[in-house]
Parts: C-alpha cells; sequence; structure tokens
C-alpha cells in the first residue's frame, strides 16, 4: 500500500477535483475554449498559434514565442549583426538565449526589460497587456559592464556574439538599466550569504548594467556533443506528445540520477492519471541540461544513467519522454520551482510532480538547509499564473527492507525502511559498494561507479573532463 | 504651467482614461457592481457590508475586515483571555493589532499564517477563495520564541497582552511556523545589511518562530497621547468621506513636515480631478503613526506642522481630512509603498500620490540610496491587486526663484531653482535660519524650529522625550 500523497490542486477547483476526477480533462477543455473565446486574444492566437493537438495546455500568453529568424533571413541578418555594437556572450547567456529563443520562458520575446525584470523580483508574475497573468520567477537578464554600455549607447540594436566573427543573435529595440547585483539577489534568493553557486558563476563578476530587448536568433543553439538530438524544443515536444495521442503530460524536473524510487513515483503517477480517466498519459522525464554547480552529475553521465533505466523498463519507453530541459540552475529553492513549472507548461505538460526541498540546496555559511522542504511546494500550488498546471506533491521514497525494493515511506512502520541519501549513494558510488537490491536497476548504477572512476582518475593526473564513452 | 506629470494608468484602462476622463467613476461604479453581483461574494457582503456611499472604492475582499468584539462581549473575552497562554506585545506588535483590528490590511483577519506570509514575501499579494487577488507586500506577522512556544503549544488559542493583567486581544485558531528572518528581510528589503531601522528594532531580536491566526480585539488600541481624535480608522474615513459628498479620494502618505512644494501638488491634484469631472475630490492628508526611525520628525511635532498648515489656509480644511496612519514604517521602498498605497483604498482612497523614492532610505552600508528612486512609482503602477488605484506619480517641486515660491521644476530653466533638501531644511530650522519666503507657511517653519530647539535642550539635559505644548 503506497503513501501517495496526491494533492492536485488548483484551489476552488481541488474539492470538484477529488470528486469529479475524470472532469479534469473537460475543465481543462472548458478553460482552453474560454481562453480561445476571449475577443481580445483571439486574433493574435489564432493567426500565431502552432497547430498543436487541442488536448495539449495552452503555452503561457497563448503561444509559443519562437525567436528564431527564418532561415531565408540567416545570412541578411548575420551580415546586419556585424555591423552592430557586440556583445560577448557567457556560456550561460548562451543557455538563456536558447531558453528564450524556443519560447520555454514565452511570452517573453527577449531579454528582460526593466519592467518585466521589476516583475519578476516583486511578483515572481508578469502582467500582460489585455490583464491576464503568467509566472515568471527567475530573472533572465543579460548583464554588461560600463564600456560595453558605453559602445552600445546610441543604438537601438545590438548583436550578441560568442566570438567576434559569430553573432549568434540580434537584440533589437533595446532598454539599458541598472543592475543592481544586491537587490536581485536578495528577492531572488531570500539570502545574500556569499557562496551561491549561480550567483558566484554569473552575476557577482557581471557588469552593472542590464540590456533588455527583443531577441532574433541567428542560429538555432547547438552544443555539439552528442546530445542534441535530447534537445527538443517545447514546439517539438508539443509535436511528440502529439504524435503520441497524450491527453495528459506529466513532467519530472531532475538533476540527479534516477533511482527506483523516482521510477515508483512516476509509474504510480502514470496509474492514478488512467484511474482518473486519462487514457494515455505521457510523462516528460525532463534533467536540467543547462549550469549545474561543480559536484553534481554531469549531464552526460546522468543521460547515460537514464538511458540505462529506460533500457531496463525501470520506466516504460512507450510512455516516457527522455529529453534535456535547457536551462541553467540557480538552486533558489521556491523561487526557481516556479520557473521549472512554468517552462513545462510551455512545452505542453498540465501535471508537474515537485518533490521535497525543489530546487534547494545547503546554505552557503550556516549548517541547515537554505530553504524549508515545504516551501517549495507550498509556494508553487499558490503561484501566480500557475494555477492551470496540476501539482502533484509526493512524499519521499525509502529502500523498503520487506520488499526488497523503494517504497513510499510508511511512518507506522520506520524500522522498515532505509532512508539512502544523494551523500550515502555518492559514497557507496565512489566506493564501488553495491546499494541494497532494488534501490536502482544494475545498469544505471554502473553508470554512476564509472563516473565516480573518472572523477578518480581525473584527480590522479588523468582525462581533465570526464565523458562517457 | 506645472510640469504636473499625470499619469493616470491601469495598463490596459490607461488609454480609455485619457480620452474619456469623465468616465473615470461610471468606470468604477461598473467594477463595484460587477464584483457585488458575483454569486461566489454576494452573501458574505452583503451581510457584512458596512453602508458607505456606493460612490467611494470598495475595500479589499469586498468588506472592512473589523476585529474589535462587540462591547457586550469584552468582559466574556476578557476573562477568557487570562485563562489563555500569555503573548507579550511589543510596542510595534500593538501598532500592527491596531492595524488589523481596523481593517487596513483587509482581508487579513488577524497575524499572518503560513500561507499568507509566503504569497506576502514571494508575490506582494495574496490569492482569495474565490481565485481574486489582493495587494499584501509587507508581512504582518507575530514572533515569538522557543519558550514561548513551548507555553503555547497544544492551544488553539492565546492572549496578547501587554502586560500580564491587560489582554487586548485573543489569537484564535493559532497556526505556529518557522521564522526564517534572512529570507524574511532578504524577500522584503532587497538587502540583509545590517543597520535597517524596522530589522534592527522589531526583528533581529524576536523570537524564532511566528504565530498567526484570528484576531478578536477586546479593547480598541488608544495611544492616550492627545492625537486618537486624529486615528480614523477606514470606516470612520469612509463615513467622513461619504458626509462631505466626496465622489474621489486622494490620498498623500507623509512622514515629514509640509512644505508649500507638497501643497502645491494637493492642491493641484484637486484642481486636474475637479478638470476630471468630478464635483468633489477630497484629500486624506495620511501621516504615518506608527514606529519611524529616529532621526525622522516625530508624530506630535509633525502633527502640530500639519495643523498650522490647515490654520494658515495652505490646504484648504475644507476639501481636506487630516488623519493619522497607524502603521509602523519598515523603510522598505517598493515593497512598502504598495502597503501604503492597499491600506489607503481600504479606507475609500481611490487615488494614491507617489513621490520620487517612497518609502526609501540610504543604504545602511554603502553610499548611495537603498532603493533606485523610480522603482517606487514603476512596482506600484504594475503591483497585482492594485489595478483599481489610480496612481498618481509626481515631479520634485523645488523653490522657484521668479516666482518666491514651490513650483514644480522646470528643466527647461534649471538656474531659477533651489532644492531644498530634507537635511538643508533641518540643518536651517536648527540654526533657527529662515527658510526662503513661500518654502512654507510661518506657522509650520515656527514648530520645525521649536523642535529642534527642544532637541537641543534634551541633549542639554532637558527633557527626554520632547513633546510639543
Amino acid at each position: 500500500m503506497f503513501l501517495f500523497l496526491f494533492a492536485i490542486r488548483s484551489l476552488s477547483f481541488e474539492t470538484l477535483k477529488h470528486l469529479y476526477p475524470k472532469s479534469i480533462s473537460s475543465y481543462l477543455s472548458i478553460l482552453l475554449s474560454r481562453t480561445v473565446a476571449d475577443p481580445l486574444r483571439t486574433g493574435s492566437i489564432m493567426s500565431q498559434t502552432r497547430s498543436h493537438s487541442g488536448l495539449l495546455i495552452e503555452p503561457d500568453g497563448g503561444k509559443l514565442v519562437e525567436l528564431s529568424v527564418d532561415e531565408s533571413q540567416r545570412d541578411l541578418k548575420r551580415k546586419e549583426a556585424l555591423n552592430l555594437p557586440k556583445i560577448k556572450l557567457t556560456k550561460i547567456d548562451v543557455e538563456w538565449v536558447h531558453v528564450l529563443s524556443e519560447g520555454w520562458a514565452s511570452p517573453l520575446k527577449g531579454f528582460m526589460r526593466e519592467s518585466e525584470f521589476l516583475q519578476t523580483l516583486h511578483f515572481n508574475s508578469i502582467r500582460l497587456e489585455d490583464g491576464s497573468v503568467v509566472n515568471m520567477s527567475v530573472p533572465i537578464v543579460l548583464a554588461i559592464d560600463d564600456s560595453q554600455k558605453n559602445q552600445v549607447d546610441g543604438s537601438s540594436s545590438v548583436a550578441l556574439v560568442v566570438d567576434e566573427n559569430n553573432p549568434i543573435a540580434i537584440l533589437t529595440d533595446i532598454e539599458i538599466y541598472k543592475h543592481n547585483k544586491e537587490e536581485r539577489i536578495a528577492r531572488t534568493w531570500g539570502t545574500t550569504a556569499p557562496g551561491l553557486p549561480y550567483v558566484d558563476e554569473a552575476i557577482t563578476h557581471s557588469g552593472n548594467w542590464l540590456i533588455g530587448g527583443d531577441l532574433e536568433v541567428i542560429e538555432p543553439v547547438k552544443y555539439h556533443d552528442g546530445l542534441d538530438s535530447f534537445r527538443l524544443s517545447p514546439s517539438e515536444l508539443r509535436d511528440e506528445f502529439t504524435r503520441r495521442n497524450a491527453d495528459a503530460v506529466f513532467a519530472f524536473q531532475l538533476r540527479n540520477p534516477v533511482h527506483n524510487g523516482h521510477a515508483l513515483l512516476m509509474t504510480d503517477t502514470r496509474r492514478l492519471l488512467l484511474e482518473m480517466g486519462y487514457k494515455n498519459p505521457i510523462l516528460l522525464l525532463h534533467p536540467l541540461g543547462g549550469y549545474t554547480k561543480e559536484d553534481d552529475v554531469p549531464l552526460h553521465w546522468r543521460m547515460k544513467q537514464h538511458e540505462k533505466v529506460l533500457e531496463a523498463g525501470v520506466l516504460d519507453p512507450e510512455t516516457t519522454v527522455l529529453s534535456i530541459f535547457p536551462s541553467p540552475m540557480h538552486y533558489a529553492g521556491p523561487t526557481e520551482v516556479q520557473w521549472h513549472a512554468k517552462a513545462r507548461i510551455n512545452a505542453g505538460a498540465n501535471f508537474y510532480i515537485v518533490g521535497r526541498d525543489p530546487a534547494g540546496m545547503s546554505h552557503p555559511l550556516e549548517k541547515r538547509d537554505l530553504y524549508d522542504a515545504d516551501h517549495g511546494k507550498k509556494v508553487l500550488s499558490m503561484a501566480p499564473g500557475l494555477e492551470r498546471l496540476n501539482i502533484l506533491p509526493f512524499k519521499v521514497a525509502a529502500y523498503d527492507k520487506t520488499k526488497n525494493g523503494m517504497a513510499f515511506f510508511d511512518p507506522s512502520r520506520p524500522q522498515d525502511f532505509i532512508f539512502i541519501s544523494g551523500t550515502k549513494m555518492r559514497t557507496l558510488a565512489k566506493t564501488k559498494e553495491s546499494p541494497p537490491d532494488g534501490f536502482m536497476c544494475p545498469g544505471g548504477w554502473k553508470v554512476l561507479v564509472e563516473y565516480y572512476d573518472s572523477l578518480d582518475q581525473a584527480e590522479n593526473g588523468g582525462v581533465s573532463e570526464p565523458v562517457p564513452a
């Protein structure tokens, strides 16, 4: 008997859904038709929405904002870019260009202008012209320093480049405003303690100005790392869900190896959605692919591990789409989990699984978690602009000795469970010990052991960046 | 020719209002009738709303939440309170009880529960059961320490006391949750730098827990300082506006002496509202009466100064209501200005005048203002739950040498203007020099000189707390 805490919510609809679970899909289609019927929005939606299945949740703002220029325009735009003032992008800046270009942050049309930045910091949401509200909790901004600002001043457009001769995008109708780093950090993370990974990596040494504007991406962002085929855009994901006849999509965000506790949860979620009357709920297994902190398992190894889990049939490939979410990681807990959920709406997910302390980490200075472990799911369930999304909180799974496998923790018999923390898992993999049978499929576990092995070799003067074969 | 920046906004209604200014009042009455017609809300509103003029803006949540118990119930409640665990209130806690009891924070029914606290920190707004959103930007919370928590644990109600035998309120259906001070401070002020006045006074040494619940106030909060008659509740203010047949109420929040630049702005606002078609716009001159930092002019002196301004006819007593806003001051800039505006909606104001850097101060450590001077009005104009309020930003007034009086600064002839900063004003008053003719009415100026005089006397061993005669 699993202790699955199945708290679908949407405030006033909560009771309704529990009483009439099969009515959720009709409720959603009512919602969709109501939105489309809005006379203020019909025009822009009808003309610009891609033809995806009517069963999928509508993107924020009514349409996916895709910012790549037509292939026929690329040469022209490239020439145009070469004559503009140039801003050199960092690796993380490029990841944000990628995120923006594919519409994960719809309806954002580029790096945030000040009004969007302020609304993000203060309200975690942005009001659109028609008065509706979309969620937006994490600033997606581009910092420039004083000398770059001086070079740009007077221009209405700038080129964004990786190197001088390689413009990847143009930012038009630009707006430059102050980058108050302290305030940005305090309002995003709820602390200004030194040692926040994204802050150290991307903010502390960045410029004192932010430049917003509309983005025209000249060349779709590719990484040429063997994983580009896994980087489906929201539009491609929607096509894939439609191809599979999905009538519900549930997203699982992760940045760690998948153990059987995760798998149990995902499998059980599908079972429950089927019980609720959905015919074909599809899992979006969606590892984060952008910047992560140094001690996280790198994307390559994680993807290799996830593939083993699918190969072993721990997750059913028929009903699972494995894809990479290109966003960098903030580790901003309750603030960031909203971004993780919102981006998945744009990719077609109408159910979102949220765990304990999502996007959390230890306090960089104090001996405690930075965020209350329950705040993530609480904040997510109340967040403006996410009312359409069904939040599925879950209880921690643990190793059940009576079943020789992972199960949801049953507080009535705590003696039967072993908690295998991330730290313990890493220690086991590093020392090449085996976890208890049923904790993870053997193929997946082997990938982890190989990863830590490669780290040892690197430390002993081997390869500097371990990449799986 | 005044440079009055008259930017009435409410996004999609902005254009409409500029084109058809006289339609604002009918737009408001449509809004009112639409809200009342909502079947989910009619019942509670009809039974509990006080009968105020239909011309005044509706309180947040549809009704003023007044939390004082009936006089007939007081003895009973007092006895009940004496048998409950007791929480001793600080002076600032009592100010918040005052604020809550009169409905300034409507629809809050007491000190915030965790869900309200989290929404305040993350979204500066709270979603009600019917799905509507009200603004709420500043946490109104009650902190308790570990030993108080132990005493309270297991009870469902607690008594709030000033001294052991004087319970002023009961908090029922209580909820205790963690007080993460760092996160609260970071998200409210956008900095955790030491030296924030409210933080030093009310947070740093407060307990590690917050206790929320519904408030039953046994005795209306009084200060017996000769100013209680100026402390009109939102309900009393609404009655006063109705008595005066106000068809528009514009609020001016202040915590400084009124000079003729302020007066000019207020007079000119009334003129513009008349031009827009309102018949009798009333000014709510609304000095903040709760906690202020040490170097602000104390309330007693400010009130004396404001009365002189009215006596001198610089402001017209016929169209001005001078009253005290009982809230303590956070000095939290763009976050706090929303609270200042929201509370005035509850008191019946549908226009709010916002200045440069509202509720701002210097950064406690760095040589700069803590907030961008324009962020207050920008954030206010975009804030969730304040769409119904008309925001009136204003340009700084300065002393115009060509007119021998205060006027709105005209950038085409900067040489004609003298800026008299707060620091300069204080220096002049301290050294008993006179400001230029027309800067402030002589009676008002005399009060300021007396105040700084009394400070000198206090420093030289005179009275410890200066109070006007």
